[in-house]
């Protein structure tokens, strides 16, 4: 019998280096991501460690939250730029072979029948590799930039995002697996009887259908999603493939691990067939000082408080600017959003002291994602990352870059032989599609 | 001093082959459409034959206005297949080097931010190579794939269409050339004085930008439209960089050519910076004989006369189905749209009688394009051509193709050696972006 295998992601930004304020000032970042090569050389080096999947985040503006303006993003390099996702993914898709290729869409600011035709038309170039990450959106910052002033509520996003699924899933189907005849001699093309108007009627869409892309390899592309919230959680339990989380230690996530499966199974669904993967960082070096002093680098040198104030603020979808660095973090702001209390909450228990300040919160999440950091060499880092894996915490990792391509190929060449050896990850691929590498079922 | 020179563009379907219904059917057609390498190979072939752009034709439906169904289109191949372009632009950006790459996208159906971003960034990936195709859609079974009835008016769309060029052309201003600074000692990413949020407020778009993509290579994205209606000339004249047209014969087409250029005056422009192209077909062959025996098997063997009608239907807004074929065109039927009665009038010219029949309306738009068709031996092709171009017809020529690859590999094969010996198109690529092999100004 194999052992279970664990699944291994690579997070991308289309901008910007990575996910964090820091990360275009490290020594060795590259800063070509305005070109097409830059993508695929980092998409071959994940392909070549095996990885199942390179996805890419996305929003859909400057973060322009915090102090109502942009110009903190701009100047410090707080994401303002980020690229068209398909852009990328088609020069990606020309330059690998195995690797799956995802891309963030907001069910928010865009029409079904367009991303229904995205991910559609992904999968058929990939030869079955696409996979696309639901949203649902953050930030007034987005709303503006859509003819709105503020950004929908948590639960009406959240219901359009079904009723955006229900609709674009209803056009993926639209074409049976064998409608394409392409027979020269009688002329037909495809069977009519085969190839369905969906007429999708909901509160927010109305769609009639068939979607001008056939059946694809993978007969759906792969959904990812990340909701945390009761909500969220209960949305990834019927539609997601693959779920995204984000906390910080091994306890809190083995809990929500079993609460996930345990919501997967009563949503009718398999809990073996979804995997759950917590968003981490690796730094790793050849000796532990060498790898502390990278996360040294990572944490410390580059990081610009009011960078990390603004990505928070652009996240929590509230405004860091109203106050000093220094002052005091106050009941007002807590009640502010549930996002700001769960933050705060974290900084408290990590620092062990009450009186917190602003600039604490921006140092906590200098990094911005709050799953685990795993620090040290190679050994030491794949121990980490079995703890978590063997401890059912976790089916793999979405691993975010420090620095690209630096912190990517150092975990292929590093890591990656170490899990291989150890018999957890696959030597070579087996399958070609992204639901083959995961063991999905199509 | 070097002599005027033709422009050259290769129109081209994502999906089903080429733009009218048999092409698929023909025999030596690949029918990879639904692969990467298929395009990718395309445009390679383009790139060698030197042509300024290959360009992608859309529609965000299946023909569904004939029979109010989508089942002749789907039973016969009149296009029910049309991939997203955004990917596949993406691969073939990665395939080529030096060949313009554009995409058509509708002003009625997609948001300007969306499209002002997708463009950036293929004008970026490409190192200044994109070109938008602006259309504003044309028919009632696009609005219902996004919840509407009908779709808007002619007059409406292109109010649309106009702000939403003003939106687009604002966000892609927003970034100034040189705001990215990218200074990792300082932690300066860009200047906060160079980058601005547009706070664009029309009459159906409100969007507050910036664009999260810096000033492209061409500065601005080449712009393409094909109105030809009055208010389309005029549109084109204020905003096109390069105008598609449909004119049979070249004396309507020497008219059309002298009334945009005019209008392009009148718009404050330089008519040597806006080229005008027709729609054509060359249909080549070593000798007459082969030339004259593949356009029997372009216009006459593969198509049926339901095909055409359906995508007639598509292109009018008009049901044909409601007729039969042999039912005779009555003047409740011209009275229905003015591309009805412009099409019987062309019709009725060509066949020399009146009394005309819905199968001689399809038979006469079986290759569904109204522009030039040019057959014969590599000599005579080129002949033809420029007669059009040097008679001041136009400056150049976009060609659909009969049948892929085949099509454009003949043409670059026999009719582009003769066209670069007469001084008359480039025997390689001088500049690097579109804007530069199009002489136009960035």
């Amino acid at each position: 019998m194999t052992n279970r295998q664990m699944s291994l992601v690579g997070f991308m930004q289309a901008g910007n280096v990575t996910v964090y304020s820091g990360s275009w000032r490290y020594p060795s970042a590259e800063l070509g991501f305005l070109s097409l090569d830059y993508y695929a050389k980092i998409a071959r080096t994940l392909e070549e460690g095996g990885f199942d999947l390179v996805f890419f985040d996305d929003r859909l503006a400057m973060p322009g939250v915090y102090g109502n303006s942009v110009a903190d993003a701009v100047r410090y390099g707080a994401r303002p730029v980020k690229l068209d996702l398909t852009a990328v993914l088609g020069g990606v898709i020309g330059a690998t072979s195995r690797i799956g290729v995802g891309a963030t869409y907001s069910t928010t600011y865009y029409d079904p029948f367009h991303v229904a035709r995205t991910f559609a038309t992904l999968d058929h170039l990939s030869g079955g590799r696409a996979a696309w990450n639901v949203v649902t959106s953050v930030n007034d910052s987005e709303a503006q930039n859509f003819g709105l002033e503020k950004h929908l509520g948590h639960d009406e996003r959240y219901d359009r995002a079904h009723e955006f699924l229900e609709a674009v899933t209803a056009l993926w189907d639209s074409w049976e697996p064998d409608a394409l005849v392409m027979d020269r001699e009688s002329g037909i093309f495809a069977d009519p009887e085969k190839v369905h108007e969906i007429d999708f009627a909901g509160k927010w869409f109305k769609v009639r259908g068939p979607l001008t892309v056939p059946r694809t390899p993978q007969g759906r592309p792969v959904l990812l999603q990340a909701g945390s919230s009761g909500r969220g959680r209960e949305f990834a339990a019927e539609w997601a493939d693959l779920i995204f989380t984000g906390d910080p230690g091994i306890e809190v996530a083995r809990q929500h691990y079993r609460d996930q499966k345990k919501r997967i199974a009563a949503a009718g669904r398999d809990p073996d067939t979804v995997k759950i993967l917590p968003m981490a960082y690796a730094v790793v070096g050849e000796t532990q000082a060498i790898a502390e002093e990278k996360e040294r680098l990572f944490l410390d040198a580059y990081v610009h408080p009011v960078a990390s104030l603004t990505l928070l603020s652009e996240v929590l979808n509230y405004d860091f600017g109203r106050h000093g660095l220094d002052d005091p973090v106050t009941p007002a702001m807590l009640d502010a959003s549930s996002g700001i209390r769960g933050l705060f909450e974290g900084v408290r228990r990590h620092l062990g002291r009450d009186d917190l300040t602003v600039r604490d919160l921006a140092a906590h999440r200098a990094t911005l994602l709050q799953g685990p950091r795993f620090v040290g060499t190679p050994d030491r880092v794949a121990g980490q990352m079995r703890e978590w894996f063997d401890g059912e915490a976790c089916d793999g990792f979405v691993l975010a870059a420090t620095h690209l391509p630096g912190a990517f190929e150092e975990f292929v060449r590093m890591v990656v032989p170490i899990l291989r050896e150890q018999g957890v990850f696959r030597s070579e691929y087996t399958g070609h599609t992204l639901r083959d590498h995961l063991g999905l079922p199509k």
